[in-house]
């Protein structure tokens, strides 16, 4: 009788993975390297060696009803293909389902990991007692999932939920790496926000800034948390940029709640943990950027809840049963 | 036993009517003027005298299936409550759907345009064999309706899909009637390219333009079939306004792809008749701005099927049973 789901997390550099018990308890957690430069098969073998001894942890395979797997990236989940994971070079139209399912004989899925994260603060994160949620994790890049009626809205191919590659500005000087000019990833993510900060240090560059001490004049070397910590002590350049941070993703969920009309947005990510200041901005803007003025200011947008370990829940949440 | 659905089509000037049988033919239509300017007493009076008529024609209320309406602007389908109809301004917070079915005794919905159109496309118009469908109509503004399993999809409030009031430039130097600055409506709608042709003719002040001509001089009666006339015969000013036009309905609709990964787009209304060089245009520019380029460029962009009449089949199409 299977008694427990493996979650496991792929990023860039680690691969975390867990245990979870049919009521979502993580009874065992373990990190690997990646080692996504050394191509595919490296990588695959850290995920499987993972696997391996989750299974053993757990008794033996036929205590396992599942294991779910996230990845960053578009993936199609009909067929378990990982498509072109941004931060996996070497990875490309992986047939990952099938490659774990033939080698640990249990049933695999492949998500998104926005997706995933979604569904799991549906399932027992901040959005319990939602059912049609738009999930955003603002940190490296901005990741976004649709949930639906507390499903995973896929679209045709599987790769619906994208909105980190909306424009809010078409003739926008920051070109994402996805090739789109204006994207909120590209002005919002951390590097945007870091981007966008040492711009304004060249442009005033006679201003003092605690950012040019925090960074010890090394601006390359400004990171989300420079700006959180110059913009605590009221310095203005710092300030001026996590405001504008809330400003453009305030424009943007506002046109997400203009299209999709959800009952709430959850907001996690490692930039969202910057807290009150940024959500304050997100909502002052999100009424100036809608024409359901009305209803979007009764729309919740809630921190995320699930912060440690928010991958690993996502994968297992792929096998969890709803309360549906 | 019923055998017709009634549908009506509250415009800004007049209200079309018509009777639908149960194969979605129709077999009587009329019209009669809306007289918004008098208040919603004389509207209501109106749309009651045209079902009053159609009734008769289908030989009594018995034979009604149920009478579907449609209206522009937010609405509320659970409640059957129309918010605010941006060109029926004596109009708020009407709960139109109890008013009809306690004066006529037959089932009742009340549906935004651009959903009901977009649901009617999809049961028997551009898009039959899709059941996941974006649908726009561009005309005086721009209405956006999104198609889920053959269903409209309403989101919380009921108001999802005002895909129109979604920017693509926060910092547009043109404001929507919404409030927005740079909805794809207040960019791309007929107002909207007349707009960008007046401030064009303006800067090049000094270039001929056919356009000069065709409005005599008069430049606020510039309107989209003028611009279109005159992009006919290569004039270059027209040329542009068109261009962009496409340009600002690829970039966004780039984004609705990215975001909801449809089976297929729906373009419907007056500007979009302008027809083959307006898509060219809008496919052209939609691999540019999306992640999922390789999915977007196989993403039909259909032209609408259904023009005339195209809001009383879409108001009836909510009382016709899918082929689910």
């Amino acid at each position: 009788m299977p008694q427990y789901i493996i979650g496991i997390d792929v990023g860039g550099t680690k691969v975390a993975g867990g245990l979870v018990d049919l009521t979502a308890r993580l009874v065992k957690s373990a990190v690997v390297p990646t080692r996504a430069e050394k191509g595919f098969k490296a990588s695959f073998g850290q995920i499987a060696k993972l696997i391996s001894v989750l299974v053993k942890c757990a008794g033996g395979r036929e205590r396992i009803l599942g294991i779910g797997i996230c990845a960053p990236g578009p993936h199609n989940p009909q067929t378990g293909l990982v498509i072109n994971p941004p931060n996996l070079p070497g990875w490309r139209n992986i047939q990952l389902t099938r490659l774990i399912e033939s080698k640990f004989g249990v049933p695999t899925k492949v998500e998104n990991d926005a997706n995933a994260a979604g569904l799991a603060e549906v399932l027992f994160g901040a959005a319990v007692g939602y059912r049609d949620i738009f999930y955003v994790t603002v940190s490296t890049g901005i990741g976004t999932g649709i949930i639906i009626d507390r499903k995973i809205y896929h679209g045709k191919n599987g790769v619906a939920g994208e909105g980190g590659h909306v424009s809010i500005d078409y003739k926008s000087p920051y070109r994402c790496g996805c090739g789109t000019l204006g994207c909120i990833e590209a002005l919002a993510a951390g590097p945007g926000m870091a981007r966008r900060a040492r711009v304004r240090l060249e442009q005033e560059h006679s201003a003092p800034s605690l950012l040019r001490e925090l960074s010890g004049g090394h601006h390359e070397l400004i990171s989300p948390k420079m700006i959180e910590q110059a913009a605590r002590q009221r310095d203005p350049i710092a300030r001026e940029v996590l405001d504008e941070t809330g400003f453009f993703l305030g424009v943007w969920l506002a046109g997400m709640i203009t299209l999709l009309d959800p009952e709430a947005i959850v907001i996690g990510g490692g930039v969202a943990r910057i807290g009150k200041p940024l959500f304050d901005k997100v909502r002052q803007t999100i009424p100036h950027y809608t024409i359901n003025r009305q209803f979007a200011v009764k729309t919740p947008i809630l921190p995320a809840k699930l912060k440690t370990n928010v991958g690993v829940f996502g994968a297992a949440s792929l096998f969890l049963p709803g309360e549906c």
